[in-house]
């Protein structure tokens, strides 16, 4: 028998189905390697700067020494930051607006090869680093969200093998954060405490859904995930948004973060997933009802006509048993 | 310049970035056809009716004549028929319920390599009259929210090559239905109208996203479609559930949904594609602030972490440009 669970954090509903994971004709699966481009085509590597635009923000920060990390703007971007962001309605009452924001990719390594799996705490920290900075300069442009998110492998969305994420500063504040923010400021009026804080103070106490507990942060299985292996690692000293995050707490995330990404390729042989950071909207950053944090969500099967109508999530496995794989990979790798 | 609409059915908004299109390191495509498994294999062959569970629904409806479409309960079901959909709140304030429902299949023709985008209107109207006849018994056993879809492709999510559909019948509102319906009551509260009928209206009086027009249905492309040619199916004659529709609207619906997939195979080249239909949940059936309408939503692109993150959609193309391929094609083939 399946079970519907409720998100506390969107109070929808995700079907958690063991059943279907035996399903003789399983979902049919993409390969899931994206094309390896040489390194001699890849925009992202040594010696190919000037096929990307000027560097907006570089690891170290002195010019003559090699970088570690490099932010760029994307050739391609969803949202550019030349004009206002003016609604205009037509005669007919729809809405639009122009493209305006700020979309920029986060180059993690010169190394063509490197994977954030398998990179070294400092090199964990660096990218984290360029996170938070590009983050306080999109908020000081007065971004109304601010979204930083990495795809890894083709199933995840990436169209270059080089590791990278991207960092996106939209005009509009999309229905899906305001909801969630909504829910957790419900929460806070209903009962006077963070809904993020109880959620951690919950899943810490339970335990089956924990991965991985250090000093600053948790990170644990949520009880609806909606998808295998979903893994949400939050800071313990609540915060609302990721900009405002501190140096010893940054460098305490590294290592979690690599430990957990480390984990789900043990488990999983590598999988395509994608990491997000949901953080309040710059607007809201003061207000006590959210917090921060990171969501790994592997990207193993294909949402379907079900999911796209209703918006509910399928997880053929239950987050229990899979934190508990978690658990003994991370213990072996350790 | 990329621009950002706001879907009027859901007020979020959409990325309309056509410049995405032009990046030389296109999102990596998986290959996008369903293993064939050999008719031999497959359950839902003429021969392999034992392979199923017993049919719910049949046409035509006497055994002695071979079926032209059968309805089965799903041997995997996401939800199943036995037990009570009671809520239940841990001592922890997690909420939970037993995947109490139904999930079935509708397989639409004897032939394995039959498809709805090349079958005559009988074959079409076959099809949707099981749809509306399973519609109509799930609702009188009560069911929180219908979802009937068609998962078309392996990118689509399909696990079985033999043409089919599936109804799922689930003891609550998904968030998405319940907000899309609160969107149309805002819009009737506020100005006395239904927002569909506006809004169809709109498109036809424009013209520009319109891709098919007969005397009882419109077919065109949203003005924030959520992914390239994106196309609604909408009655003109407004109705809230798909449930009541009529026999000759039925019958006048199977070539306009048979020309749109004929009009997509043409243009795209038999691309993956989910149809869902989406209709007022059960209890709010008779509110005249909602239409009922299938949507087709190819699947072209991979969602991405800014998707994940944010929930808004990216769409590399412009819907009055794609409409009109979609009218050129149509009319080609006709």
């Amino acid at each position: 028998m399946s079970e519907l669970r409720q998100d506390p954090s969107t109070r929808d509903w995700v079907v958690i189905a063991p059943e279907r994971g035996l399903r003789p004709h399983p979902v049919a699966q993409p390969p899931a390697r994206v094309p390896v481009e040489t390194e001699a085509d890849c925009p992202f590597c040594v010696g190919h700067e000037a096929e990307t635009p000027p560097e907006v923000w570089r690891l170290p920060p002195e010019r003559t020494a090699p970088w570690r990390v490099r932010v760029v703007p994307n050739r391609f971007p969803m949202l550019a930051p030349d004009g206002t962001p003016r609604r205009e309605v037509s005669a007919d009452g729809l809405v639009r607006m122009p493209g305006i924001g700020r979309h920029e990719v986060i180059v993690e390594s010169p190394d063509h090869w490197a994977d954030l799996a398998r990179a070294d705490n400092s090199g964990v920290a660096a990218v984290l680093e360029a996170y938070r900075a590009r983050y306080r300069a999109l908020r000081a442009e007065g971004a109304g969200v601010i979204l930083i998110f990495r795809n890894h492998g083709a199933r995840a969305g990436t169209s270059i093998a080089h590791p990278h994420s991207q960092i996106v500063a939209a005009p509009v504040v999309p229905i899906q954060v305001r909801h969630r923010f909504d829910v957790a400021m419900q929460h806070y009026d209903d009962l006077g405490t963070c809904l993020y804080v109880d959620l951690l103070e919950r899943e810490v106490h339970d335990g089956r859904r924990v991965v991985l507990e250090t000093p600053k942060f948790v990170a644990f299985q949520p009880f609806a995930a909606v998808a295998p292996f979903e893994t949400w690692i939050m800071p313990r000293a609540p915060q609302p948004a990721f900009g405002d995050v501190d140096d010893a707490a940054l460098d305490a995330l590294a290592p979690v973060l690599r430990n957990v990404l480390a984990g789900l390729a043990e488990v999983l042989g590598d999988p395509d997933y994608n990491a997000i950071i949901q953080s309040a909207p710059p607007g809201d950053e003061s207000r006590e009802y959210f917090v921060w944090h990171l969501r790994v969500i592997p990207r193993l099967a294909t949402p379907a006509g079900f999911e796209l109508g209703s918006g509910m999530a399928i997880n053929p496995t239950l987050p229990e048993q899979t934190a508990e794989l978690m658990r003994r990979a991370i213990a072996r790798l350790s």
